[in-house]
């Protein structure tokens, strides 16, 4: 098996990108924690000024191409140079520094796709900041799927050390969840998920369950039918298509302590149904996957976080979880 | 202050209540864990039977009133006799018993309302069969608000060790719950914790974390406008009446280990959304205590559990939880 880097994107600049990235590799060189080889998509010049910032003594380390990033990684962060329109302040975005942001993305893609690194890792970029520098997609894993060959319809896991879970609705209100919820996108997010974690997570029979959307799943109509209406059909579907399906899961009662072990990914109907558990159950070291591109990326579960970048209180730890799970799955797909 | 014991109703005689209290009376004869001194209401000679088949050895003493708790209770389980109409089977609920147990319930309620008992912790009960018994309330609970003197809208608090949640919304539709929220209803719920946390639990000032409903609070409105239109003219309101609120929270954050100590008492917007992170953070010991009652009274977090009756699988937990943290709000109740 070829031994390819991580390539990790700088993020937005101003968010807490740099401040993760650099504790990230201090950990490494402390031997704290090893992580996987990564290189980082970055201008090396903010990096320096990061560090110097942050009190970090992390030496920076241009490479012209990922293949240099082995020989570099034990000693130094390697960094393969995208250099900012103008500098970046920490909380403070800028559009300017847009394209910048992009530009990374695009290249770690490329070089995926490209077989020079193994998987995409992405920092935490801020939507807003970048539609005012003419990004027309509402997020990260919307423009993954459109810059991946061929485009593909992606799905967001969530993962942390007691669970998965996948989400069939995502960034609407929950009013709109509820209005948009459908058979058949059920059924794609699980089928999308089940090859997942054969592909990347190595379950050779994963079990998947499905998540009620109403007070104890409806309790056979009483209160709400769309388990009835949509989510059972949904199921029966997908065992007809031999995928081992549980459901519809009480919502309170599937993420107790003792419902966990009893399947590999739990396919949820809206945003918090799937987020609340994770978050409760472990909020540092949560991994954001994208599951279906013909690439593995995964990122840390936070966002930009401009009100403490600069300030050394970012935590590691997700950041660190998403490049050891990037590693895994990566090397997982390359052993089929 | 006065000395008074739990009373302790029966639940249905087919669910896991015998099974639950017999085992909790254990723990305590054993001194793994001491509870506060409590009565059953329940029929003895059907709790015997229930002893024998479970294989444990609790004694059951008879009593005719309360006062004889205290000194039964540190060698013999106290049972105030409520016979059954025809014997229980576990696992087969019968309407004919219904009456028995909705008696259990009145006389749980006049103990506590005549001074005789400290307050009312209640075994599970089956809805669907007390239907079938004529019972005519939604639950428990609006059964005992209509019992109490003066009638009164109570509010359902589910607590575990590290969280409190409150429910604006109950056991109705995802949809419905969307539709009937309004900012009276968030107030009113709001403002029946902030007195029981006060006045039950001792909290001089309390904090309370009003939730969003939609995912990341609405984010400004991008994602739904019930944070806006509803939730923050609660805020407003209860802050001008001198309560301390934050909120709207991201639901999916509030939540976090590191979120939990920021407050006493999460208001959520409907079931799941405060029933998800109780039970995954704790589903063993979760208790549900009704709030703005003229008395105190908790239950376990869990239903009947016909499937596992007189199997002994049933965890006493939840009960012994409930027994505790009754004991404990009547104590600061009386100590005001």
């Amino acid at each position: 098996m070829k031994h390819l880097p991580l390539a990790l994107t700088m993020g937005d600049p101003a968010g807490v990108g740099a401040d993760i990235t650099l504790k990230a590799w201090m950990q490494h060189a402390e031997n704290s924690t090893k992580l996987p080889d990564f290189f980082m998509i970055a201008d090396a010049d903010h990096l320096k000024f990061m560090a110097d910032r942050l009190g970090l003594y992390v030496p920076i380390q241009k490479i012209t191409a990922p293949c240099e990033t082995g020989s570099v990684f034990a000693k130094a962060l390697p960094v393969l140079h995208n250099p900012l329109a103008i500098s970046a302040v920490p909380g403070q975005p800028d559009p300017t520094n847009g394209e910048a942001v992009i530009k990374a993305i695009q290249m770690a893609v490329e070089f995926t796709q490209n077989e020079q690194a193994s998987a995409v890792v992405t920092n935490p970029i801020a939507k807003s900041v970048l539609y005012k520098a003419g990004f027309e997609f509402p997020g990260h894993t919307e423009y993954l799927a459109h810059l991946a060959s061929p485009p593909c319809t992606p799905v967001m896991m969530l993962a942390c050390s007691k669970l998965r879970v996948v989400l069939a609705t995502v960034h609407v209100s929950l009013q709109e969840a509820i209005s948009s919820l459908n058979t058949d996108t059920i059924c794609e997010v699980a089928r999308t998920t089940h090859a997942a974690l054969k592909r990347d997570f190595s379950i050779p029979n994963p079990i998947l369950a499905i998540a009620g959307l109403n007070p104890h799943a409806g309790e056979g109509g009483a209160m709400g039918r769309e388990e009835i209406d949509i989510i059972a059909p949904a199921i029966e579907r997908l065992r007809g298509e031999g995928i081992q399906v549980k459901g519809p899961m009480p919502p309170d009662t599937m993420f107790r302590a003792d419902a966990l072990p009893t399947y590999d990914a739990a396919v949820c109907m809206y945003h918090d149904q799937g987020l609340i558990p994770i978050k409760a159950l472990d909020f540092e070291s949560g991994v954001n996957a994208t599951l279906g591109l013909p690439f593995v990326r995964t990122s840390p579960d936070h966002g930009t976080a401009f009100d403490i970048a600069g300030t050394g209180r970012a935590s590691e730890f997700s950041l660190m979880a998403a490049l050891t799970m990037a590693h895994q799955m990566a090397q997982a797909r390359a052993a089929r």
